[in-house]
């Protein structure tokens, strides 16, 4: 696997272990102030005594902590350590190269300032309390890397005792992209959303998100399944958030195992690992969509995929189509923090589907149903169309 | 007082207040990237795949979270916004202009990274075990503007709980800062600190921390004075952590108010705000030292000490002598972080101090017992002091 963490140019001189080590040496952050702080002039206004008439006229109008602070522009990215990429529970140590990694993507593509705080508790009201009592410091909170079934409950709290944005991007970010892409992947065959049924392999963070988005946004009926097969509402071993997803999902009443629900399925939807076996990917529909987005193993090879689908996509940058989170969550808080949105909601989350849908327009193709992270018109036009959406839902206070 | 927050260059141009929410707009502080993320093999190195690398060995090896992320060189600025400057209990939200300038401060002076946290909570308990939950991220603590007593217990406590330095600021910063000017004008009037009797005015955070490194500097006798007066072992008002200063200090017993205890003493250190009358000032000793550190105004005007006195010193950055917290704090943390100290112990903050009396060398001057903070010598002095000040105390751990 190498050759994918390296550059040729960087393989060239040294061995892609050392580049990975050298590269993240002393961390991949810093601060930097914006206001000059040269001499004793420079101080007295950014610092005492200048300093106090700002923070009385925030005492006095709360709100001007939002144009006087870097508040408003800044997002804790905020981590247990319990679910870090495919490495599991590492602790809160170990998962701060990823949250560094996280907010310097905040900023580089969402011009969003993000700080990684990753907590030494796993115990869901204490990192609750916790998060409420940061809260003043930040003008959002992404929760990252945080397992399931916690990090439902964990978002569903904070977002209702905060008013401020509260977005588990494990879920949404992976949500909000793989819409974007399976509506291009529609639109490219024929069909609109509500001519889909698709089934999602995994109902963890990433599987109930994008149930939930695609429901929201008019698919024709999506099952989720777990290890034990299709989730439905006859089922008595389901925790709160999967009876909740079976109450909006599955309307065919589907039971029994992925294999046997994936038959005739318009669309695959892998956030699982495993494999499918490859005749169950032959019994889905003509012309079926097929995201299989476990990495670094897609749940269907594209090799094998592409025998049976009209558009393959996966979570890998080395094959077409990649389903990359950084795809959405800049420009959703961007977006978000511009408006001061007191949260995200589902349909700032499918605007920014949309947004990410429409840009690829005339250069939709099987192998291009979604942009590529590093087209500079991504992030501009997601925030646009999230403020856009919170301004029409209500949520915007500015 | 205009002509205090603004230079006269800018009030040629424009109202003093206006400069002052100018130059807030929008903050005073961002994140940058230390890293490039232009393009897939770069995103490939600092986040996935090869991020993941990073994680497991941190996961294997802690300690590598030291060198393979920003935590060793970050320092949380903690605060309840209960004691800021002189505005007292004005909230988190209000706070932040303060955090977000010492922020920058530390960036500027020591090259330390440094993140506001203003704090929802003024509750002991729920402080300390917050700040618990958020070290994984930091390299430091430094607690910023939380009103005494409950600063005394929260710095204690989590310096017990946790194994990076925790420093309240506002009692220490003072502290050396004040020592190393004490020390400069004992020189300049041919004494030694243990020739002096010193009294302060103001039993808050910076009082108790300056009376207790005078007394672990050498000082001859000091007499801490709250609203009651002097402090003593024979009071039976005393919090506990007067109780114990009375022990350290007062060795001549004296009872009753400021203005009884000051007659015949060298030294007087107000941070308490007030004013001294004169007549108390007259009967102190000859060639005493007069530090009035109250903002904006000293407990004794600098034209009325030096009626008196040999040496005078305020808090204000328009008088000589200006006892300011910037000379310490970068260089203090600087010198930790560089060497990973697990705390940051009275000899170092005495190094500290040492090192920044020694800076002004043949320059001693009446109205030259202390560097300027913008003397480029300053944090790299204090820095290397501390540093070796770990080391020998047994406190580093590299």
């Amino acid at each position: 696997m190498a050759a994918e963490i390296i550059s040729p140019r960087s393989m060239d001189e040294q061995d892609p272990i050392d580049a990975v080590f050298a590269l993240h040496r002393g961390g991949k952050m810093e601060i930097t102030a914006t206001v000059p702080v040269r001499d004793a002039d420079d101080l007295s206004l950014a610092y005492t005594p200048g300093v106090a008439r700002v923070c009385s006229a925030i005492a006095e109008t709360p709100d001007l902590v939002n144009d006087y602070t870097w508040k408003s522009n800044v997002v804790a990215v905020v981590t247990d350590g319990t679910a870090v990429l495919g490495l599991g529970d590492i602790g809160p140590e170990a998962s701060l190269p990823v949250m560094e990694g996280k907010a310097i993507l905040f900023k580089q593509f969402g011009g969003v300032d993000a700080v990684p705080i990753a907590l030494a508790t796993k115990d869901t009201d204490e990192i609750i309390e916790t998060v409420v009592r940061l809260a003043p410091s930040f003008g959002g909170i992404n929760l990252e890397d945080i397992s399931a079934p916690r990090c439902f409950e964990i978002e569903r709290r904070l977002q209702e005792a905060l008013d401020i944005p509260v977005f588990h991007d494990d879920q949404h970010g992976t949500a909000v992209v793989t819409l974007a892409a399976l509506r291009n992947a529609a639109t490219l065959t024929g069909r609109t959303l509500a001519d889909l049924r698709a089934v999602i392999s995994g109902a963890g963070a990433a599987g109930i998100a994008i149930a939930k988005i695609l429901v929201g946004a008019g698919i024709g009926d999506v099952v989720l399944c777990d290890r034990q097969g299709a989730v439905h509402v006859g089922r008595d071993d389901l925790t709160d958030v999967k009876r909740e997803i079976a109450e909006l999902t599955n309307r065919g009443g589907l039971s029994g195992s992925l294999v046997e629900v994936l038959a005739g399925a318009d669309v695959f939807i892998g956030v699982s690992g495993g494999t499918v076996p490859e005749p169950a990917v032959a019994s889905m529909a003509k012309d079926c969509l097929i995201f299989a987005m476990a990495n670094p193993n897609p749940e269907v090879h594209p090799e094998v995929a592409h025998r049976y689908a009209a558009v393959v996509a996966t979570g890998r940058s080395d094959f077409p189509n990649q389903i990359n989170n950084v795809l959405a969550f800049p420009g959703i808080f961007a977006g978000a923090l511009q408006v001061r949105a007191s949260r995200i909601t589902e349909g700032m989350k499918i605007a920014a589907a949309d947004a990410l849908a429409d840009l690829v327009g005339p250069d939709l193709a099987a192998d291009q149903v979604i942009p590529s992270p590093f087209d500079p018109r991504v992030a501009p036009a997601v925030t646009k169309a999230v403020a856009a959406a919170a301004r029409a839902e209500g949520v915007a206070r500015r």
